[in-house]
């Protein structure tokens, strides 16, 4: 199995950030040179980057990038519109945390600094760093999880928290990944993930290029293939965790209701940077995208105007639904407690 | 509130069957004339013509078009000729039982006549009593399961049981249809329906098109909406009905599913002819249909050619998870005693 490829990156020769645009794949593999703040905020708006730790890498670069670009002399003026370009940045989109924890972290390292070239080093180097703890959390998360699964079995996977939806390797496909390096004979199910099909273009894209066995089925196959008993358990990324419940793609939930109702494992991979200690499910907005992402697919429009379209881009899974969490620091089980998870580990 | 379109007919002065292309909506309407048999059969393998109840009165003027078009002489070989092409009309879709019972019950109307002119008059007066009588059905399934639904109600439905799936007026979207006529605030969600989307095309055409408030949902939404507290009920139209199972359009098991969960009730509309009273659910096959229905949508191939991709184009709902069945002669509630429901409601 080969290394998967880096979903972003930082290119030092040009002072710009180099991405895959996640909307041409899988027909066309193209790589974006990404010079402006405006133009990350409309490659993340247009989910050309998407995926929550991969969010939180490009807020941590887009801080970068903004730090790189600003033309201000006077330090204040510089901070302020560094600040400023974070926060259109952060508004991008509202549901996965990451983002906003990425687009924090270095604003934090930056604050501090009191010169204009320390300042711009200092946000690359940090971004840089978010970037390889991002992989080495994927790997951690992989090993964990690969644990969880049997030696032989089928796993059931929605949406894309693989490598493209990280830095590279993957949360969900992580475990999927460690766990066929571990020599286990894994099977994948990738639902399709309506309305943007990312599990169709990229979960089936990236799993096959690796070698690995997938199939894509439309997601609402998957309750039918969980009664003829041909999957054993199901795995997913996520968006936030807070302590009652599970953010992640839209179908996320339905898929836990139907693994419950057939007694098939569902575990969420997530690393700690997706954990929220601060909120409850009812405090987290969840985005709600534009009609024609529902309505129209290549060149057709399959919904007719007089009637009304709802396009919720994420769902929330109560807690009691999850069999595990699988983090960087090892797999916990609800209950959840976020605070006392995230201070025991902060200093690992 | 209008009368629905036909749906398909028999056209008189040029003896042959006129339908609308099912595969054009919403985009265009258009009205195909079928001429022959083999056309019919393509007209049915590509979905031009699709849902159970259609299906049959489908299959039923196709068994009076090969009898129109025959050209032998002798009365034997015409029957034997009828016969074959309505064996190759039955065995080009597997799940749907109406098909075969709307062929057989031409052909056992004609086979005991004697004479060429009198079997094309009896074939041809069969089938359209096929379709009034399919008709009938479905304004009689609209009076009962109407009475199911609260005054005011969002109700979820997926594919499309609608007029397009019948003669005119709907079995699902006929409880609905025959609710609002009789003054109840009746809002729909209809599930989009991959992969071909019938519920994003007919479905919400079809309603938006009477003035019925219809929103177009994903598939994977439905689970969501439902724990949000949105959807009272949820109604869908049948394949085919064993004593054990219903057959319908796949994604029906795994909002059956959810409802369950959610305790929300889950009704089944479907005239009597869908029922089987021969076999179990391991009898029934599930038919298994092409890859590029979910692979390419418009222009565009989503799924790498590399990936598997499963298609099965139905799933069956045990009866524990149904709440009724809404027929012609009323409502029945699991456990159904199908040969009894049959024999006592022959005559009426």
């Amino acid at each position: 199995m080969k290394d998967a490829p880096a979903t972003l990156w930082w290119d030092t020769a040009s002072s710009s950030i180099r991405y895959i645009d996640q909307t041409l794949l899988p027909g066309e593999f193209a790589i974006v040179e990404c010079t402006t703040v405006d133009r990350l905020a409309t490659a993340i708006r247009r989910l050309e980057i998407r995926g929550a730790p991969a969010l939180g890498v490009a807020g941590a670069y887009g801080v970068a990038l903004a730090a790189a670009t600003c033309t201000k002399i006077d330090f204040g003026e510089f901070l302020a519109e560094v600040s400023a370009a974070a926060n259109m940045l952060r508004s991008t989109r509202p549901t996965a945390i990451n983002l906003a924890w990425g687009i924090d972290r270095v604003l934090g390292k930056i604050s501090p600094v009191t010169d204009l070239r320390s300042a711009r080093e200092t946000a690359i180097r940090e971004a840089q760093a978010i970037a390889r703890e991002d992989t080495g959390c994927c790997h951690a998360i992989g090993r964990h999880g690969a644990a969880l699964l049997p030696d032989t079995c089928t796993v059931l996977t929605h949406c894309n928290a693989g490598a493209l939806a990280c830095s590279s390797w993957g949360t969900a496909l992580g475990v999927i990944r460690s766990a066929v390096q571990a020599g286990k004979d894994v099977k994948v199910i990738s639902c399709e993930t309506r309305p943007l099909l990312q599990g169709a273009r990229l979960t089936a894209w990236e799993l096959s290029e690796d070698g690995i066995d997938v199939t894509t089925i439309t997601d609402s196959m998957a309750a039918h293939f969980m009664r003829a008993g041909a999957i054993d358990a199901v795995i997913v990324g996520a968006d936030r965790i807070t302590e009652d419940a599970v953010f992640n793609k839209i179908g996320t939930y339905m898929h836990a209701v139907c693994a419950r109702h057939h007694g098939i494992p569902f575990y969420v991979a997530a690393p700690l940077s997706t954990f929220d200690r601060d909120k409850t499910e009812r405090d987290v907005i969840i985005e709600e995208r534009g009609r024609e992402e529902v309505t129209t697919m290549g060149n057709r429009v399959f919904v007719p105007e007089k009637a009304h379209v709802r396009n919720p881009a994420f769902d929330a899974t109560p807690m009691d639904l999850i069999t595990a969490i699988v983090t960087e620091h090892g797999v916990v089980k609800p209950p959840l407690d976020i605070r006392s998870l995230l201070s025991r580990t902060s200093t690992i």
